[in-house]
């Protein structure tokens, strides 16, 4: 299965790693014998199309800050000539999300999709800014594509509420999806002000470069809506979700909320409508959990409400996110 | 999907009225169109090959507190004979578990394995005392064997393990198994004693007739022996599973864990050995639920612990699980 990488930060490395150290077993235990052949990150690429040294691949991009330097040929191709030139099974797509224009990931989405490449994208922009019209374009060209990495890191939350619950028919769900927002309001509650709290997560890279995607709760929004499409089977986009951020909860309100025995959280909502906000939740419902934890509650019509929590981020966690949709997808293209 | 259904207890029952009520969605979804043709209880059976009439049955059930009047005929076949003289595709095995010999389930199982008929037990009893042997029989008969409903009733524990954590190694588990015991636990931790907390249980309804099977941790036993066979490839039974209940917990070992900021759980684990006892567990653990729930924690290799809230009982929460099984079967029918 060969592969074209798309971003080369924690959890692009991360996974090469994990697939070089995994592929006997790989091999063993499901037929898998995936071949990175092409990698890009935001300065330039490598491609060797009988396999990338993952080894090197890592030095380099360690003493370079880019891959391009993997080979001495100055023909350093762009991400999108890679996509449109190299022929590769799979195309994975890890860059940052932006929820802009959702670029550059959208574009390589896109392009892959029309290569006929399954796509695997750990990247929520373009599925927060495009689901529906994503869905499309890999329905009209026979591929697939899988995101289990965009909610809930490595705990597979998308896959528990469309498979596992199969049968079921899910009416409403609640979760803490965003980790950073989770261990501020953690702190807040231990205490600190929201000011030493932010700053405390901050100091522990917890923060994204632009706070505004999880203080504003953005992240949450866009994972709120690849659920929604998901598992609801709604066709929605982030303009749809309404969204309140936590920047305005103030220790006071922390205070008051542990009066009665609750905390707060933000959290995003599928029931009467799609939501993102805080809210006071008792310290003793499953999904009040602490720290960076991720958390969801799904109510379901007969096998009542039911709760995954794990650790919604960290780059081997979603490493193996994607490895688990490469054996999906494996598994799709024996069946066909 | 002609199906032979074993017990009619409210598992039975739940299971027949959903199965009526979802019929045109069953079909629309998953192509699945199931026909009870044959029911019996600890009195009698009922039998009609074109499918029986569900709402009659259960009124027969409770007038009578047997299917037996169903039909006028005097004909009324035993268990056994049902199984090796009707012609199914499915039988789903529904009477109570039994540590001792797991009869009459173990025999109702194995007969149905040999004619071929794929099995869906919700049984623990049989999988307890030889879920290798019994996983031997169907391999060797070609038939499909599925228990969902026997760990997390409604909360598909064992899916989510198999499945979606493909791809994972997962190291080890802790879980509560048992809602009795956690209900009389989190009665004693709000202060009450441990009789009085076993009374309240027993006025609910919560504990076995044979209330050994929830204080004695062979209910929660039964569970672990599942979970090590079907998730860790173990090849175990009861007789192997180190075991202490909770009847020696007093309320002094309630308050020194209080003390600790740690509630007494009755713990099923798998980590060094498999051993059932109670342990202390902080309160901020995710692990740490209150009331009948069930949870369990899954650490694994690359995504860290997981953790599962349900609730662990129920009729239609253990029905819609069977009903899982059954779409599950449907599926690998087709492949073949």
């Amino acid at each position: 299965m060969r592969i074209i990488l798309c971003g080369f930060g924690v959890v692009g490395q991360s996974l090469a790693k994990l697939l070089e150290s995994r592929a006997e077993d790989l091999y063993a235990r499901y037929g898998l014998k995936p071949r990175i052949i092409g990698v890009f990150d935001s300065k330039g690429s490598a491609v060797d199309v009988s396999g990338l040294d993952v080894t090197r691949l890592i030095q380099i991009k360690k003493k370079y800050g880019s891959v391009k330097k993997y080979s001495n040929t100055k023909n350093n191709v762009s991400g999108i000539q890679m996509i449109n030139e190299l022929e590769a099974e799979v195309l994975i797509e890890t860059t940052a999300s932006n929820y802009k224009d959702a670029e550059p990931g959208m574009s390589h989405i896109i392009n892959a999709m029309k290569h006929g490449m399954h796509v695997i994208s750990v990247n929520k922009g373009p599925l927060a800014l495009a689901f529906p019209s994503l869905m499309e374009l890999a329905t009209y060209n026979h591929v697939i594509f899988r995101f289990s990495g965009t909610v809930g890191g490595g705990t597979p939350i998308l896959d528990y509420a469309k498979n596992s619950l199969k049968g079921e028919r899910i009416i409403s769900f609640d979760g803490i999806l965003n980790g950073t927002t989770n261990y501020i309001l953690t702190n807040m509650t231990n205490g600190m002000s929201f000011k030493d709290a932010l700053n405390d997560a901050k100091k522990r890279g917890y923060v994204e470069a632009d706070e505004s995607l999880d203080l504003d709760g953005l992240d949450a929004a866009a994972k709120l809506v690849i659920l929604a499409n998901w598992i609801m089977g709604m066709k929605v986009t982030m303009p749809e979700i309404k969204r309140i951020g936590i920047r305005k909860i103030d220790s006071d309100d922390i205070r008051k909320a542990a009066a009665n025995n609750s905390a707060i959280k933000l959290i995003a909502s599928c029931d009467n409508g799609l939501i993102v906000k805080p809210k006071e939740l008792p310290f003793d419902n499953p999904l009040c959990v602490s720290g960076t934890l991720n958390a969801i509650s799904f109510t379901s019509e007969h096998s009542g409400t039911q709760t995954i929590i794990g650790r919604g981020a960290g780059g081997i966690e979603t490493a193996s996110s994607i490895l688990r949709d490469l054996i999906d997808i494996r598994n799709e293209i024996v069946k066909i």
